[in-house]
């Protein structure tokens, strides 16, 4: 399957959702001029389309393997990483003392999302290296960000997270892993790290000289809980305090996971401290881990709701070009009978054109929280709460999006979209992790009934959804799910008790996101009928899709956000078995 | 994982739903006593756990495969089909002149329901006999019937399907197989048939003596199109007029399928007459097959919707084991902060019930139109109409929410979901081609809004919707949900163009499907009320959660219903790509 870059498309959303040329008139964004942005949308799609998509069914057949104990990657994917550094993509938003571009979050996000479209295991290498550039920024000290930073930041050495335990995947205080002060010797004043992670992406690999694992661990009488976890850096090599690779370090990846999908990510069981000897660094205060956490799961959760919109991107190219050669049947009531390709039929077209509001949808909500995102580094507190408001919305319905538009292009293969052979599986099955890692879908919509609601005491999400009220016009439905969106919140605030909020937590965010994105999408469609152009023709009838038939299901769920918790709690545990 | 079969969800369903009782008051049915419906959904459900299930896993991660030219399936499968065969299962619902029990459909259903659940690949097998045998039954001659129904009905010989051609899908039509008299020698009067099948389900394999092909091709002269098919019989080894097997006829399984799921299932592309020499006999009428194939594909759509409940409940079964043995983070408010299992989180009771008001939704559609079947079969024309019209509706929506409850198995699962070898993805997999073969749900809906809703003029859907607005009572979400059904019924058939009806049609069938589960679940929940018990704490619960939750999303649905094909059209067909 090629990859046909939707420049035009992501360059529109940049403009109209994210803002770019707004962002370019401050100081800090100066760079993000209109020839930079542009340069940068269609380079890297290209990019992604010449060296990373040919990656992509290779990478889900053979996969990572663990061979003799080294992990593998099949052929290609080390000289396509390799490009992929020496070109200086993965450098276009890192801060610029360190060798970064500086340019908007927005920008980085398109790198990914073309990188993730032409083959999501493969961009969670990079993906994943955000995190690592944003917690030593943040919170490492000089000499930290004088060791790590620009490796990083080039993707020269990439970075890991190491959150889950067996025992801790969405409880994460459950984690048991430990640090233990070295008190003499050449690692004086370091860690050693000893325990066990699960589910590490791209925990270990032969792509690159280095990787940089942060690593959550509780240091010697800790409190107990999310209250006495602490952050390490721990190389996978030792560093010279001149950045020369030293010996190897303690820590090693024990196994992979045999995965649904994302088959070429791989996936590690990582051992910390075999021999006891794996030292890291303590990053941040002690103890304050889990806050270090906090500021790059913003990014993350951005990304991997980037990532629904990159496999349904990848679905949604793959599912038009078979239906526009797979011919069969004549259209009903054809009066010659010709056959025709099965795009010409009205239910494949209402697929297609499902899947392109879905698509669409989540990548003007997708840019316009990255846009907010971007305003908040420039001081925008306004776009602050904002965006924190939005990072749950677009993670889940992302996600979500992903998952049903994978899921339609299977459909509108037939028969052959169940064939491994055909590729429209491989997306389905990549899809299916989304929804679940960097917080579940549910996890997301706790945090936004619970935090993201009590943020300003409910204004944020009420001037968020009077915004759209407002700017909806004539579009009555839109106007209607937005008020429904602030009333419901209104009632959670006010009136339901936690367990109520939680009970109707998934299908209120569902609610909000439809209305963000039904907005984001009118607003890019109002603009590009008054641009003209090809999205003059196609933008609007996308839009139309989305607020005439994805509106409408939002504004059925009302029934359950407010339904309450009573009913989920009228039988115990053993009856919830059949 | 273990499989425990729900035998009293299920014999209250076919009470309650199928009216096994009334069913049982008639002479036809006189031997489905009381004794003998507990018998067998008692009986089919310990074999199902004690052979099928264990088989489950296996058939998944080794599969069927193609070794040396044979059709090879992993150890165990043979003995437990000849168990199923020896144990007289099959017979359930065959013709007693040919050694079946001549018991209702509704309670084959019940055993297919059981294997399906204990493992899905495999009651493929003697899924698709049932089909062989009522073309047999219905079209073959009295020796054809002599030769063949016996062993069928036993399972003996197991049957299969053979319409889809690479060029053929689900425009049948367009097959181009050849079936050419043979004038004289021995097989004279007969045909020797050529060309491809793909897609053919246990197209091959060794665990049984002889397999009976069911063939669509064309004869010499035959109009084009639909019209100019003709179905045969084609044994993998010819059969002596004293039912002796002989030697193998021209037909041979060339390569399997690599799938999404289902594994275990061989997926043939078969070759007749490779050697010209492949041996057929004309069933029913010369240009008549496709009637032949339709008065099969009823039961054969059922069958498929009731897979979506069979893979249902196994996702069900698997999700609320996980969640009430993991313990992750104590309920969200609670003073001790004592970590509690899953399935005490209210998101996570919302999925399960979500999932058992689909799971048990879906399983009284079924009930309910395989009652109907019954009643057609004792002469009743309304309740045929009624099971014309129920037919799409349990294929699409019991698909569907295979699929969905499938997807909501592995998101309690979190990560570990994602892990093969949890088990909960193989489910995600296997789901997924139901809503695509026996006709895809498209087709299905196209069948509702074209020819099902044409049947006396609307009266056939008016009259289910009116009785479900009677029924339904203090109900009135359930009774504005029917009158909204039935509106948009009379809208599609006196004002809507034909591309307004198919445009609306999927859209259309989840509405009714969900209107009529919903109306059965009711009935059931009320019935379990008058009749206490453990059913009485459980059915209302779940009923009321559908009632509260599907019924308002199913509403959401109308303005997708009667948008009309306009916008569908706006954009020509290169525009549709992005």
């Amino acid at each position: 399957m090629t990859y046909a870059p939707p420049s035009a498309e992501q360059a529109f959303a940049l403009k109209i959702s994210a803002g770019i040329e707004e962002l370019a008139a401050s100081e800090r964004f100066a760079a993000a001029s209109a020839d930079m942005v542009e340069a940068i949308v269609e380079g890297i799609g290209q990019f992604a389309a010449g060296e990373f998509a040919p990656l992509s069914r290779v990478g889900d057949t053979q996969g990572a393997r663990m061979i003799d104990g080294v992990v593998m990657l099949p052929a290609g994917y080390a000289e396509a990483y390799r490009a992929y550094v020496e070109q200086g993509w993965n450098a276009v938003s890192g801060p610029e003392h360190f060798g970064g571009q500086g340019l908007p979050f927005s920008l980085a996000a398109c790198v990914l999302e073309n990188l993730g479209t032409a083959n999501m295991a493969f961009s969670l290498l990079p993906m994943l290296t955000v995190g690592a550039i944003e917690a030593i920024e943040k919170h490492g000290s000089d000499e930290q960000r004088a060791m790590y930073l620009a490796k990083l930041v080039s993707g020269e050495w990439p970075g890991t997270m190491n959150l889950t335990e067996p025992q801790a995947g969405s409880d994460v205080g459950a984690l048991r892993t430990s640090a233990t002060p070295i008190l003499k010797g050449e690692h004086a004043g370091k860690y050693l790290i000893k325990g066990t992670k699960i589910f590490i992406t791209w925990g270990e690999h032969e792509l690159a000289d280095n990787i940089v694992h942060l690593v959550l661990a509780r240091t010697p009488g800790a409190p107990a809980g999310s209250r006495g976890i602490s952050l390490f850096i721990v190389p996978r090599f030792h560093v010279g305090a001149d950045g020369s690779l030293g010996a190897a370090n303690d820590v090693k990846a024990v196994s992979l996971e045999h995965k649904l999908g994302i088959h070429a990510s791989p996936t590690c069981v990582m051992s910390y401290g075999d021999h006891d000897q794996c030292v890291g660094e303590l990053i941040g205060a002690e103890n304050e881990g889990l806050k270090c956490m906090f500021t790059m799961m913003n990014s993350a959760r951005i990304n991997v709701g980037a990532q629904g919109v990159m496999v349904a991107e990848a679905a949604l190219q793959h599912a038009v070009a078979y239906a526009q050669g797979r011919v069969q049947s004549a259209r009903a009531g054809s009066p010659d009978k010709t056959p025709v390709a099965i795009i010409e039929h009205p239910d494949v077209r209402r697929m297609i054109l499902r899947m392109r509001a879905l698509t669409e949808g989540a990548r003007a909500l997708l840019y316009y929280t990255c846009g907010q995102v971007d305003r908040a580094a420039l001081g925008d507190d306004a776009a602050k709460t904002r965006a924190d408001l939005l990072v749950p919305l677009i993670k889940a319905w992302g996600t979500d999006a992903g998952c049903e538009v994978a899921s339609l292009g299977v459909q509108i293969h037939g028969g052959m979209g169940f064939i491994e052979e055909t590729g429209a599986a491989q997306h389905y099955r990549d899809a299916r992790i989304t929804p679940i890692y960097e917080g579940t879908n549910g996890i997301q919509a706790a945090d936004l009934v619970t935090r993201k609601l009590g943020m300003e005491n409910g204004g944020v999400l009420a001037s968020l959804m009077a915004e759209i009220a407002r700017d909806a016009g004539d579009e009555a439905g839109l106007a209607a799910l937005a008020r429904d969106c602030a009333a419901v919140g209104e009632w959670m605030r006010d009136s339901a008790s936690l367990d109520d909020k939680l009970a109707g937590s998934v299908p209120f965010q569902t609610m909000c996101a439809v209305a963000v994105a039904g907005w984001q999408l009118l607003r890019q469609s109002r603009a590009a009928e008054a641009a003209g152009g090809n999205l003059a023709r196609t933008k609007p009838v996308v839009a139309r899709w989305l607020l005439d038939h994805l509106v409408p299901e939002a504004a059925g769920l009302k029934a359950s956000a407010t339904a309450g918790a009573a009913l989920l709690y009228a039988l115990d545990r053993e009856s919830l078995a059949s």
